[in-house]
C-alpha cells in the first residue's frame, strides 16, 4: 500500500493550500480568500460555463487543472498580480515548488499533475487558455462584489489590468466582454484608476 | 445574455459556501474548515483517488457531484453528524435551500445540478457512493492530522462513528480500510471514546 500512502500524504500537504491567502477579497468583503476556495470556485465555474469556451475543451481535464494550479504557492508563496519584484522570481520559486509538491506522489501521478500544471502556465492549449481566462474573470467578479476593495488598497490602474488581461480573451471572448464591461464601470466609479 | 447572468449571479451567490463552517479543524489544528475548501479537496481526492472506487465511476461527474454536494448548506447551513437533533430537520432545510439556490441558473444548469446533488444524497449510483465515501474520509485525515481534536471537542464515540460509516465500503473498500485504521489507532490513543 505504498502507493496508497504516497497518495494520502500529497492530500495532507496540499491541505496547507487553505492557509494561502490572495489579495481578493470575498464577495461581501469579510476577509481576503485563499487559494482552495479560489480553485473550488474556478472548477465550478469551469462546469458551467465551458460553452463559453472559445475553442472546444476537455472539461475534466480543465477542471483538474484549476484544482492544482495554485498548489504551487504552498512553498512558493502567492505572489500578487500587480507586485513587480515578486514577479520577477516567480518562475524560480514556483518551479523548485512544484518539484518538491508533485513530486510526494506516485510517479505517474506526479508526471501527470506536473505536466498539467506545465501546460496551464504554458497558456497555448485550449484548456490552458480557458483555465487562465477563468482565473482572471474570477477575482474581477469578486472586486466588483466587494466595492472595489481590492483595486483601490493597491491603486490599481486600468493599463495595468489591460496588460494582465492581454490573453484573457483568447480562453473566452465571452467572458473576457463580461469581465471587461465590469472593469470599465469600476473605472467610471473610481475603484480603478483611469490612467489612459 | 441572459442565460450568462443567470450563471454569474450563482457563480456570485455560492460564493458564500466559504463563509460556511465545518466542526472539522485544518490539518495544522488553526481553525475550522469551511465548505468551500472541503469541496475543492474533495474534487482533488476524487481526481487521484479515483482507481480505488468500488465500481468503474464517471469521474468528471464524480467531480462536478463533490463540487456542489454541500451548496444547500448556503441556506441550510452546516449540520454536524453527530447533532441529533439538526438532523432531525436537515432534510427539510436542505430540500428548500436546492429550491432557491440550484433555481438561479438557467433552466438546464438548475435541472442538472439538482438532479446531481439528488443523486449524491440518495447514495445509489457509483458516482454517489463514491462521493460519499470520500466525504466520509477525508475528515477522518483531518481529525488524524489535528490531533483528533473535533473528536475529543464533541466527545464522539467509536459507534457513532461506525454507524455514520455503514455504508462507506461501499464506495471504496480499499479507503474506508486506510480510514478504519486511523479511527482504530485513535479508539486506541483515547480520541474517540471506546464504548463498544
Amino acid at each position: 500500500m505504498d502507493r496508497l500512502k504516497q497518495q494520502m500524504d500529497f492530500i495532507m500537504e496540499v491541505d496547507k493550500l487553505k492557509k494561502i491567502t490572495r489579495q481578493t477579497y470575498l464577495s461581501d468583503g469579510s476577509r481576503k480568500e485563499n487559494d482552495a476556495e479560489h480553485s473550488w470556485h474556478l472548477a465550478l465555474m469551469c462546469a458551467l460555463l465551458c460553452e463559453y469556451a472559445k475553442e472546444p475543451i476537455d472539461v475534466k481535464k480543465t477542471m483538474m487543472m484549476v484544482l492544482i494550479h495554485d498548489i504551487i504557492e504552498i512553498d512558493a508563496g502567492d505572489t500578487y498580480a500587480y507586485d513587480m519584484k515578486g514577479n520577477a522570481t516567480k518562475r524560480e520559486r514556483e518551479e523548485k515548488a512544484a518539484d518538491r509538491l508533485f513530486h510526494l506522489l506516485p510517479g505517474d501521478q506526479a508526471e501527470d499533475v506536473r505536466k498539467l500544471w506545465e501546460e496551464f502556465e504554458a497558456a497555448k492549449t485550449p484548456e490552458a487558455k480557458f483555465a487562465q481566462t477563468l482565473d482572471k474573470v474570477q477575482p474581477v467578479l469578486l472586486n466588483q462584489a466587494s466595492g472595489g476593495k481590492s483595486w483601490t488598497e493597491h491603486e490599481v490602474k486600468r493599463s495595468q489590468i489591460m496588460k494582465r488581461n492581454e490573453h484573457t480573451p483568447d480562453g473566452s471572448q465571452v467572458l473576457w466582454k463580461y469581465a471587461r464591461e465590469i472593469i470599465n464601470k469600476n473605472v467610471e466609479k473610481g475603484m480603478i484608476k483611469a490612467d489612459e
